[in-house]
């Protein structure tokens, strides 16, 4: 629906050479990486500064991720993230994320990050900040 | 059942402190090396290297990881991984792995990691290798 | 003099939050991470692959490295790096790179990368393609 | 002498796959984090938890680092790292660090990372649990 539309973001990036392993292919680990700082862009375009939010006691935690690995990026590829969000329960927030190769289109991975929030008191909370992501 | 506890793998880690990030807790992308390094370890326990197997051309790729995030492990925490192996399908094979904090026995992060192989022309394999861990 | 100045290259990136570390800072080895990377998209100015260079067996390799930390680099950040290079022996390449805050123009590292090359033999070598960097 | 030996710490790990890249051997960046790691096990063993400076409000900063690689590790490959510590100058304090080829005794890494102490008021400082290191 175009309603949904509206709220995917999409950053692009490029692989670094020390990313990739002696496969010559982005190590499975460094995938986990770019979601986190899609994410992280795709809060500040939404007026949220991860840092910012850790200093202020608001912990936001990934409690669970999935993900599908469906094609391996190589030195140099270009690619875009795109993010979205979807109240998975009353605490939790996740994020769908894909990531699609640059030139050609093809998807490298699918991936649920399901997160919640932890106050400074170490209980959990889902505050307004990313009630507001929804 | 006994046989099954006889494919139990386990190896001990500590964390480094330069695999925690700003929140002073380890980086959720540093948890698949964890992982990725206990799996490397428990095919070495059963003559397989990683390293030789992909010189080889016997390229083992991650499809899927499922990460359920329990606890957050801390600067200086030892934590013991287990390994053991479940026949996914024809061509897969799932890695399930725990991740334990050795102290206290809290429960930090289970996961499954579904793999299959790629053999040097590119097609899709279940070399004997691999079979052999089941 | 302005001979010199034609060569030095320049790229801009910005910090992501994986990259700090539980002082809140860029951990000290991600510098080498950022300055590898600006020297790779130097080489590809100059029509230089790094990874196809490694597939061709012209392995360079870095032989000293020195860092001066001048100011720490925060989440989010953005910064260039400047590379430039100097012919520092026979055999011997010297990439003189400086890490500069982009917003405030601080200077954040100095540093000196040297470096060599080994064939496909093993053998020192000084390829033309690196000749031709000068 | 004597004197000076037992100022020596020395520490034992193992290369890991996912810290060797496309050329197949350890990348260049990964070795800061085993000589970091080092230094933060040598403060360990003289009571000092590099973790609890920081929480304290002493942040120690590397300043300068010299690295000369002399040969690379590769998969599986272990290794030891020694510790000593050196006055730099009032206050500078100096760790000169060696990483040795366990089984061969190749010498691979020869490190001089130069560090201060800045504190919680962002003042160069010198204190006494680095002063008590020498």
């Amino acid at each position: 629906m175009s309603v949904d539309m509206t709220t995917v973001f999409t950053t692009t990036m490029a692989v670094r050479d020390y990313e990739c392993d002696m496969q010559g292919v982005v190590n499975n680990a460094v995938y986990q990486h770019y979601l986190e700082h899609a994410r992280h862009e795709f809060l500040k375009s939404r007026g949220l500064d991860f840092a910012k939010l850790t200093e202020d006691g608001i912990i936001v935690v990934v409690v669970r991720a999935e993900l599908d690995y469906r094609r391996s990026l190589r030195s140099g590829d270009a690619f875009t993230i795109s993010v979205t969000t979807k109240h998975e329960s009353r605490l939790r927030l996740t994020f769908v994320q894909q990531i699609v190769h640059a030139r050609t289109g093809a998807i490298i991975m699918d991936a649920r990050i399901i997160t919640t929030a932890v106050s400074a008191a170490g209980k959990p909370c889902f505050p307004e900040e990313l009630a507001a992501l929804l």
